[in-house]
């Protein structure tokens, strides 16, 4: 299964909405089809929206071509790719990388020049991200010293990345290694991406999955039936402050007040090294009818007030270790995410 | 709005698994209608199936009334109805008020006036019920010392009562004091009774209600949006454990973080005296198909495990105080509780 494909002239996005009942693919010849697409969240998780807009800019760039006024088009396409949503700062990372390459094109005016190092550059972004989800799979597997049953919130798997997924990639290598028993899904409300890919991508690989609501996880750690929580991750802060899909900050109180680890599983895109807390993440709030509807039936009264924030932050006290491609990294996050960054810096 | 009405002839449920989109009576003149209505939640909370196995025995002992072995298929009928569901201690007291008035027309085989004695004692259940809810109503009010926001799980409103309600008995109180500004209401997954029963009554009583998702309970607290949580409950044990709908411990554990103030709000009916502790209390497990579906579309992959427990046990440490229509009684419960009992006891 994969989350996106590109063939030259198209791009192609698995619709995520239509999951786990129809397997469809979106064909993306203009970039505002793929915008729509993250919009929508018929392609969601903070790696893929940020590999999605890069290869949107791609398609974009092609569109304007042969206009006159090609840069000023330009900048304000990858403007519209970075208000489509707020809170995953992997959409603002790869689109600043893509903006990074086109400076290089501007003084010469070289348009071709250009789109072909922006397709290289969407690829690079594409390739990297599979790379870079292996690495953390792998850190991330060797947490798990003794065979464990785990429980993960929202999907963080091969659909929320360009391949193999950051939390859900951790789950897959210790299953592979036989440290992981079983997987809790929680189903996630309100979009259910828990019950429709979470479910499906780990039923796929034949992982025993449990699915549960979202109410349950608390039960479900007092009877003991999870050793640790594994989560991703849409934006982390210098002090390691964690936002992720609404629900997580509750799995993660929980999860401490049950003596259970708490893992975070992001690449290093996710990280904000601009940005000191969580209390400055911008919070997504999303349209009522996500709550007062499942798949057209109306499941509340009409009318009723609704508070529907698509994410929450963890705060850094609840994170027992985040999982990178340079490894994982623990508290005290101050200094633990400096070390990285300064890493991520050398080599670059 | 009334959960049920006793027509003589007839016994009329609301059926809430209909609302918020129909206001739809089920007729009851077969006790087995009832039982069937039950298992199915067509009515559900503790008080209220208890009053509606009340009137459902009833219409079973009217029915046999002619047979030549009334007391066998009277009893069976009581221990049907005593089946129907496994949790709420509430069906088993009504039974066990309804069966211990029997007992005084066995020796002389006094079927009329065993028929008259039965109509009485259920509706004396039903009208207990009421004033018990205003009484449970003014006692919890008193709690509340400023204008607050709260927080609520699941409906133990007048849908889950015979009238008034428990929790959401002491919220209308409260608000018409001016002490209570806004609740927050689960939607309650699997079944929502938040979203369908809470939020529908709160918005008839025209008192402001946000209907969130249970994952979204404590990021709410974090932000300071609800200053308690009242919930009811479908059994109390001796030591103060209370076993409600699930996701109930999950949002003590998290008031608890947050150092907002838990309470419970339930009859004496509601508390087993026969029980020592909530580890002991039967923890009913319903259809995956609640949850791999709503109102009839498929919302997770075919086939999937699911575990779907249909309450929880918060244990007393997490409860600030139970509200009863004695007053509301505290911390160390092993002591309050049996002090509630005596006074019952001394009051029967």
């Amino acid at each position: 299964m994969h989350s996106m494909s590109w063939e030259d002239t198209c791009f192609k996005l698995l619709n995520q909405t239509k999951l786990p009942c129809q397997v469809e693919y979106i064909q993306c010849q203009d970039y505002k089809i793929v915008a729509d697409a993250i919009k929508r969240l018929e392609v969601r998780g903070a790696p893929a929206i940020g590999a999605a807009a890069a290869f949107a800019l791609v398609l974009g760039a092609r569109q304007i071509a042969m206009d006159h006024d090609f840069w000023d088009k330009f900048r304000n396409i990858a403007e519209e790719l970075r208000q489509t949503r707020p809170t995953a700062v992997n959409l603002f990372w790869a689109l600043d990388r893509m903006l990074s390459v086109s400076s290089r094109f501007v003084e010469k005016n070289d348009i071709q020049g250009l789109l072909d190092a922006l397709e290289q550059e969407a690829l690079s972004i594409a390739n990297e991200d599979k790379t870079v989800n292996s690495r953390i799979s792998a850190y991330g597997a060797e947490l798990f010293t003794e065979p464990s049953a785990v429980l993960t919130h929202c999907n963080a798997g091969a659909l929320a990345t360009v391949g193999f997924g950051t939390a859900l990639g951790v789950i897959r290598q210790a299953w592979s290694d036989g440290k992981i028993t079983r997987v809790f899904a929680d189903e996630t409300r309100p979009l259910l991406q828990g019950a429709r890919l979470t479910a499906w991508e780990l039923m796929q690989e034949k992982i025993p999955v449990t699915l549960i609501t979202d109410s349950m996880a608390g039960w479900v750690m007092k009877n003991k039936k999870v050793q640790a929580v594994i989560v991703g991750a849409d934006r982390i802060t210098l002090n390691g402050d964690v936002a992720n899909k609404i629900g997580t900050y509750s799995v993660a109180v929980l999860a401490k007040e049950h003596g259970i680890p708490f893992y975070v599983a992001a690449p290093v895109s996710t990280f904000d090294f601009n940005m000191q807390t969580g209390q400055d993440i911008p919070i997504e709030e999303r349209n009522s009818s996500e709550i007062t509807s499942i798949a057209g039936v109306q499941i509340a009264p009409t009318g009723v007030d609704v508070y529907n924030p698509a994410f929450d932050v963890t705060p850094n006290e609840f994170v027992s270790a985040i999982i990178t491609e340079y490894g994982a990294i623990r508290a005290p996050y101050t200094e633990s995410v400096r070390r990285l960054q300064q890493k991520v810096k050398g080599e670059s």
